[in-house]
């Protein structure tokens, strides 16, 4: 008996990160959107200082696609978006979608920060403004915006901008809840129903139940 | 004698912000760019505590244009960029210039954060992180990806990226300067080339000569 040679289909893109959530989640929900095939590149932490070299940023993620190495986390989930008809028709629409975007980034930066601040008294401090001020003036905003746009962050329909916010309150809420008691987006039910929205996306709802970060 | 009727054309943009350069920056220049005509609405910081409730987001800058009521800085620049052709012309064209503007925020994110630190011991830990590690690498990639380009940051050609980092640098370079010693791109000639460049363009090079902040 001969042998038989199997055809591989090489999958179309590869995504490499660490082995968390993080920048990666928007990437991931838009690839699992789209039915992009990838392989994912883990990097632990303990090789990332030799590998950060070979990267064209010194940065995490990178998604290769199409022959092209992309990195940037915002600007590729923009490149997904527009490639899966996610995006505006319009310079107008597509500012739209930027703004809430750029919205959702400064409340991860803000997050974030405070999460990882080490000095205990600036912590106070930080925790203090982002439960006081920031994080009820933002998330008030950022509802209101979902109520007027009809359970979604722009143009009264989904975009690109609906899945980084939902992939993004998914690894954000676990820094949230490490800090704070209580879930980031509990009482703003407009900004609940997009995330329910874009995990009922059969697509992103098959890919959830599988993954492993 | 009866009255000349002068018919004023109404500016067809507004732009509100502090007095100083700061996050407007790039939309003004992007603005006089476009030669589109536009008037300053400046917001003294003694009445921003008021003011900011009447804002869509909370935030400035805000652009007034086409009878939108835009805000975020970068989402406002990308919407000029686009309609004033200096935008790519295919996702991927468009990721290029997205991820160099998504760089040089992470830049500027930077540099105020430290010299916003208030902390002094933090201060000369976030000091010596930036120049020794942080600036050396981002500013290293950056110039080595202007060289790449022919004096760009994208695309081999002039993009809204440019002018975005170009009047980035302007008020940047103000505020490096108070924590260090010289100037932000010092040595990093590729990089040196891009702001000589857009300061060059005529209708840049001409509002600059004429501009107050």
């Amino acid at each position: 008996m001969g042998t038989v040679e199997i055809e591989m289909e090489p999958p179309s893109a590869s995504l490499t990160y660490f082995e968390l959530p993080g920048l990666a989640e928007p990437i991931r929900w838009l690839l699992a959107y789209g039915k992009i095939k990838y392989v994912e590149n883990p990097i632990s932490f303990h090789i990332w200082g030799a590998y950060k070299g070979t990267t064209p940023a010194g940065q995490l993620p990178i998604l290769k696609i199409h022959g092209k190495v992309l990195h940037q986390s915002m600007a590729i989930s923009r490149y997904l978006g527009n490639i899966l008809d996610l995006a505006g028709k319009t310079p107008l629409e597509n500012w739209e979608i930027d703004a809430a975007v750029d919205t959702v980034t400064d409340l991860r930066l803000k997050i974030v920060a405070c999460s990882m601040e080490q000095d205990p008294v600036n912590k106070v401090f930080l925790t203090d403004a982002l439960r006081n001020e920031f994080l009820p003036e933002f998330l008030g905003n950022l509802d209101n915006q979902a109520r007027i746009n009809n359970g979604h962050l722009a143009l009264n329909k989904m975009t690109w901008a609906d899945i980084v916010f939902a992939a993004t309150d998914y690894f954000l809420n676990d820094v949230y809840t490490k800090t704070f008691p209580g879930e980031l987006l509990t009482g703003y039910s407009n900004l609940i129903k997009i995330v329910t929205r874009v995990k009922k996306i059969p697509a992103i709802k098959k890919w959830l139940e599988t993954k492993s970060t």
